[in-house]
């Protein structure tokens, strides 16, 4: 598919069809991720496939346990892919503690990204997903103390009903740009 | 350009033609900006388009000052592009509160890679720059306390100098995935 019509036809989904989502289409997202530029090159990211039924079952169990309840239809998703961030190389990390800012959750950011415009492109819906008891989702993969499971992507061919029947809800162009100064 | 191709082919440029670029280029990247995914929808961005000379000289100078020198590279882009976040709906900040993560950040490397891709497609190249001295650059364009220049998008026609002779440097793919467990 064109890029324009990627990103200008795409849109979360969060009601998937029963149907398993072949692994050639997942390793062909995760390619697109692994393109993708991050500062100093440091490409602070790892992925975990969850396509197992069972083993998706315990990880939302841990995951969307408690305060994090409402994220539990993610479960229903045929695969969820668990972005595993650590804090970038040395350089990235100096720069950022210099910067004030944290430069590998921007990285992170633009790598599932990829993921999600190319999975969009292969016919796959996805949604970003922000709550998770990040701790727990971790322990439950024996992650290292540096790595951090950051967000996950739930996947999967969408439902009918997940259709968007309207345009994208988002703030209009003029108040979001200004040329030579800052208009507000 | 095929969504696929602009993600294998995209690299950063840091060497452009002395060429202006079009507004209406420009525009076509900050609509897809402006389309991208963001925590409950916050869209915790703004852009300021830097394409006057003089104003981008005097730019320059306050954001690539002192330790910030190796930056100033920047100001031979015919376009600076500065991406300016805020912090978040409260509910996107309250959830990055609880969770001990800034989505702002996630959020701003989603949609300045939107930009970054549609440039691309558009034949234009672009460069992540996120060493500059924010603080002075957000005083340039009388920022608001609450608002931020997180980074800049440099952007211009590539120079024939500027073609990449080598593959992507990234980490090989069976290091970043695995499936249904965490292997290292």
């Amino acid at each position: 598919m064109e890029l324009e019509q990627v990103i200008s036809t795409r849109h979360s989904v969060r009601k998937f069809q029963d149907k398993p989502v072949e692994r050639e289409k997942i390793n062909a997202c995760l390619e697109a991720a692994r393109l993708a530029p991050s500062a100093c090159n440091s490409q602070p990211w790892e992925f975990i496939v969850i396509d197992d039924p069972q083993v998706k079952e315990e990880f939302a169990k841990a995951a969307f346990s408690g305060a994090y309840k409402m994220s539990a239809w993610v479960a229903n998703a045929p695969v969820i892919v668990a972005a595993v961030s650590d804090k970038g190389s040395f350089i990235s990390r100096l720069g950022g503690f210099l910067r004030r800012t944290e430069f590998y959750l921007v990285d992170h950011g633009i790598a599932c990204e990829h993921f999600v415009l190319r999975a969009w492109d292969l016919g796959l819906g996805t949604c970003w997903i922000g709550w998770l008891n990040s701790e727990k989702a971790g322990q439950f993969f024996n992650l290292p103390g540096n790595k951090k499971i950051e967000h996950l992507i739930a996947v999967g061919y969408p439902a009918p009903e997940a259709a968007q029947d309207k345009p994208h809800a988002r703030k209009p162009f003029d108040e979001l740009v200004s040329y030579n100064e800052y208009k507000k």
